[in-house]
């Protein structure tokens, strides 16, 4: 590829020809830029599993795709979408496309889907931008950007608004441990985008915050339950615990599909354990994937709908 | 080497017939046991700034047979301690070894002070055990142990007093990006002394502290302001803000030779900003070393004369 922004259809799409699902291989990035073709949905679900797709919109778009792909092979559609949903456990995103999809299967669905989702990081964009001010220094975790979302991105997308209206003076990415999605995915994104930016070790925020370096913390989430409480890439609930200490506001950028009202509260959200080999040591190890944050300690969700505050059990269950 | 348990002439001695400063690699730890022979000071400065021995004690032991190297090869001994003293800018027990070996510049003045180092230590892990109770799951960052220290450890000396008296359940260990140290060495040092353990992304704690597995958090320090403002590795000013919200109790263990009573806050340590090619990205990256948690997030600091409590100006003020 080697463009400077990818367009949507490069992080995933169908291909009728194969028939497949195309998608960037993000674990090889930022080194190398390589597609794998997934040519059945066992080798979408091992896609999703081991990251080469990631981010709770992307990996709702790939099982549409997916469920397309079953479709076109006369696969089970019951027993495809059953693997998919349980290919990752945290995000709704996975739950939230296959319903959409149930009723019509087929690619130009999805793309439809996908076009959506692009559509409302655009609009989340917009309304993120809103709470930044001139000369706004955002830390961000994780990637919340276009690759984990189809295209443009939810923290990454508000970031990229911002710096159009000038409004962004740089970005602290955390390196997000273990996998660094943050020093790999995150940075890439923003470079290619000309805004400016410092990748950090995630442990140097509170520091950064002490030094009054950090105007704002802003993340995607993987699920958002009824009341607000928030479940993103582990790490995200210690920053807004700092962001608290530190009176900085803590804001979610995540698109509505990602609100999921049967779940009441935080504890009720499944928190994903990868293995131990994920962190770079050869002594026992623990690995939880995700953490929640409580919505006492976030200050804003903002959505495609709009910037929504507390009481959130109101202001989202309006939304959906 | 490959025996369970360190000596302390393992991790620096003098060797006379060289003669030259011999230290244990700790950068090639916990792959491979590999001694380094430093022939000058220029060396032994080389191997302290490039981290083949860290933590505060060690590289002050490690700077004292510098200047018992330098004596014995007939070098100017202000200008020797002078390269020493700037080979790192934070830990203040450089200054304190190089001070003390002033008027005696001797390998067996050298030994004496290291043989020190180590009582301090046992004496300083007798206290802090008695902060641990039965069944104490505590969590750590970087390494205060052993290598740290020229033997034994400050907080993981506190941690096998505590597991021999049968107090310690488990060791959290911070994998303490972006070196390891925590992956590297702590795990290493206490999978020796067959203590449990786990190591964990530096930004999991949290949530293992919102979950209620961590009883407390220790760790080793650099630099002990008067008024009691401690630095320590980056990262560990975060873990006390942590703590604080989750009413889990933060300690510092170190010895008096981390005091400098010189020094009236946190705002006049110099924190070491290292190269930011230590974070691993091909992005533009920052990398503080170190931060500074305030005293009032410390619930006690032990030294080898016991337990101190705040207001640390007078608890400190009378040990020095």
């Amino acid at each position: 590829m080697g463009r400077r922004n990818l367009d949507p259809e490069d992080i995933v799409r169908y291909e009728e020809g194969g028939p497949a699902v195309v998608l960037l291989d993000q674990r090889r990035l930022p080194d190398e830029e390589v597609e794998l073709e997934c040519r059945s949905v066992a080798e979408v679900v091992d896609a999703i599993r081991d990251l080469a797709i990631r981010g709770a919109p992307a990996i709702g778009l790939a099982a549409a795709y997916a469920l397309a792909l079953a479709a076109e092979l006369g696969a089970d559609l019951e027993e495809a979408a059953a693997q998919l949903a349980a290919s990752r456990p945290t995000a709704v995103n996975l739950a939230w496309a296959l319903e959409q999809m149930r009723d019509e299967p087929t690619p130009a669905h999805a793309r439809a889907l996908h076009e959506d989702e692009v559509e409302r990081c655009r609009a989340m964009a917009g309304h993120a931008a809103e709470l930044f001010h001139d000369g706004t220094r955002a830390l961000t975790h994780c990637n919340a950007g276009g690759l984990a979302t189809g295209g443009y991105g939810s923290a990454v997308g508000a970031f990229r608004t911002a710096w159009e209206r000038g409004l962004l003076e740089r970005v602290w990415v955390d390196e997000t441990r273990p996998l660094l999605q943050g020093s790999r995915l995150t940075a890439w994104e923003l470079e290619n985008a000309g805004i400016p930016h410092a990748v950090i070790a995630d442990s140097a925020a509170a520091s950064l915050m002490a030094a009054g370096e950090v105007d704002c913390v802003v993340t995607g989430a993987d699920r958002i339950a009824a009341n607000g409480d928030t479940a993103n890439k582990i790490g995200t609930y210690s920053l807004a615990v700092l962001a608290a200490h530190h009176d900085i506001p803590f804001y979610i950028v995540a698109p509505t599909s990602t609100v999921d009202l049967a779940t009441a509260s935080g504890s009720g959200i499944p928190i994903e354990e990868r293995s131990a080999a994920e962190i770079t040591t050869r002594f026992a190890a623990r690995n939880p994937s995700f953490d929640v944050t409580p919505a006492e300690l976030i200050g804003a969700i903002v959505t495609e709908h709009g910037v929504h505050r507390a009481p959130y059990a109101q202001s989202l269950s309006a939304l959906v």
